[in-house]
């Protein structure tokens, strides 16, 4: 079965064509469309380049924010797509390019079943004493303010994938995952359920990352207000773009740029390393703590796959939890999105 | 030698008179006046209440922040009354009390010396990486925005006494101690000194608390700006005084209450317990990592000291850390606030 998995960020569009028939699943081809103006210009220009390759069986769509009602893939309709719309709210930077991307390729594919596949489903499992905050309750009772968590499709991915490299049942398996890439993210995982996850109600929470500050007391915010005059827009943009791994290095978003930069003695790349391994040392300490004890630590995402020198810095110390197996394992959310549309696909067709 | 402590609130002033001299030190008298309106009436006040029992021969004040700059408990003169003064903007619900407190007690008692004893001093050993915030590095370097940690006092105390209940060289040994109070924070001690606080810039961050809402994403404050139109002076009012324990249970920032009202069955009261223990466990964890294992968790404050059940709770689970021993040891600030004043006093005279 040929699937397409369409993934929409706010000025680009990525897509791989997989063939899920195939055994082991075969990618056919994969690419993407930068600095897109219009979203079904950019879908067009996507099946246009894979027009040669046969027909479309189904699409699989990247969608950020499932809120509390999706909590697994699902085939897109009329219901479905005014509900993904109802948590643009929820995501304001990332749904409703989600959305957009879905119309378009609808329009240009009527007669293909579209599934939607959501980066907070994984997360459905948390127990409220992981998913609330400590917040008024009427805040998630009334507005649905909450841990959703994101990265979910790696982390189901890739915690598949490690109970197999263990041999391990996955309802016996407790694992700490920890997606390092762009975004950052570490989750809690027992029995095959996610019960704890460091990003948030946005993608704004936990571990260092990119550009984005993660965890930060929330009185640091009151009082840049109080003493600089800053609004929460001027501090929700510092906080998205210029924090992070960039705002403490004043260097660079980039780890590998920044290790290259601290073994040549650049002191504050050096420290923005330290910080971020730190932090999600701390994290795996925590979820040590959560789950009462791991089998796995389990590393993916673009510098959890390829910076073993941040992963030994990471893991120095951690002896202290016993003789714990790190993993190494790459993601790949393309292929689990494709495979849940076409097992939808076929459901239906039953 | 009889020392005089006092601690400033925005509408108190407790106070404590010991008698240093004695082996052990001797509690003369305590209490507190309530509802002040005048600071130097309300020093005056308790002058007088303690007038009877002979001259006082120093004053310890309690003094939230101390900022980057005091490392220790000091002498007050001038330079350092405007320096304490100029840590107010990090601390303007706090450190405005302590100065009015001091400035009136030194009216009243020119003659005698008196010392300021800092709830962040004990946090100037904390490495960057504890420190840092993934904010622009610029913020630190220009506004002083980092950790600093509070509960300082308590944390020294109760470590030593831990050392001294294990019989440990403190310079060997590495502690977790919990203060859980209406305030509550989590340290990580090794070799006598902090290398970690879950309280940040402000009283705000880590654990759930009283009417403290601790972590929680940023992105959250962002989200009730943008939909709620909540402003920054608001949302600063909600975290401090609407939430934690208060807003998870609708009900009490009690603890005792809260066990009371899970027990009889209120959901919510339990849901706020068990969001509080799942937090303490988690940091408990975090530290564990950060310190490569401890020798022992030492559980302080009204909650940690007298609440059986919740110190259950949190522990439960954490067999996965290995035979860790767990220490029960009431604080007493105004002890060590005696015990530096009079070694300051004691410095200066010879």
């Amino acid at each position: 079965m040929h699937i397409l998995v369409l993934n929409a960020g706010s000025s680009s569009l990525k897509y791989q064509l997989i063939d899920t028939g195939a055994h082991p699943e075969a990618l056919l081809a994969k690419g993407g469309v930068e600095r897109i103006s219009d979203p079904a210009e950019a879908v067009a220009e996507v099946l246009q380049s894979i027009a040669s390759l046969g027909p479309i069986q189904g699409v699989g769509h990247r969608v950020v924010h499932g809120g509390e009602g999706f909590r697994e893939s699902v085939r897109i309709d009329a219901g479905v797509e005014a509900a993904i719309e109802a948590c643009c709210a929820l995501a304001p930077l990332h749904n409703p390019h989600n959305l957009s991307c879905y119309r378009a390729a609808h329009r240009l594919l009527p007669a293909v079943p579209h599934v939607a596949v959501f980066d907070t489903a994984f997360f459905h499992t948390l127990p409220p004493r992981a998913y609330l905050y400590g917040l008024p309750y009427e805040l998630y009772e009334q507005h649905h303010i909450r841990r959703y968590g994101f990265h979910g499709t790696s982390h189901r991915y890739v915690s598949a994938k490690a109970c197999e490299a263990l041999r391990m049942d996955p309802a016996e398996a407790r694992l700490i995952t920890c997606h390092l890439g762009n975004g950052c993210s570490v989750a809690a995982i027992a029995g095959g359920q996610a019960i704890d996850i460091s990003l948030g109600l946005t993608p704004l929470e936990g571990l260092l990352m990119g550009t984005r500050s993660g965890d930060v007391d929330p009185g640091v915010l009151f009082h840049l207000g109080r003493t600089l005059g800053m609004t929460l827009t001027e501090l929700e943009e510092m906080l998205n773009r210029k924090s992070g791994l960039l705002g403490l290095s004043g260097r660079s978003n980039d780890m590998r740029d920044l290790c290259e930069a601290a073994a040549g003695g650049d002191a504050r790349a050096g420290l923005a390393v330290e910080v971020f391994c730190y932090r999600v040392r701390k994290y795996i300490g925590a979820y040590w703590a959560a789950l009462g004890g791991a089998d796995a630590i389990v590393f993916t995402g673009g510098i959890g796959e390829n910076r073993a020198e941040v992963r030994a810095r990471i893991m120095d110390g951690l002896e202290c939890l016993g003789g714990v197996e790190t993993l190494v394992i790459p993601t790949n959310e393309e292929l689990l999105i494709a495979r849940d549309t076409a097992r939808l696909i076929g459901r239906a067709g039953r």
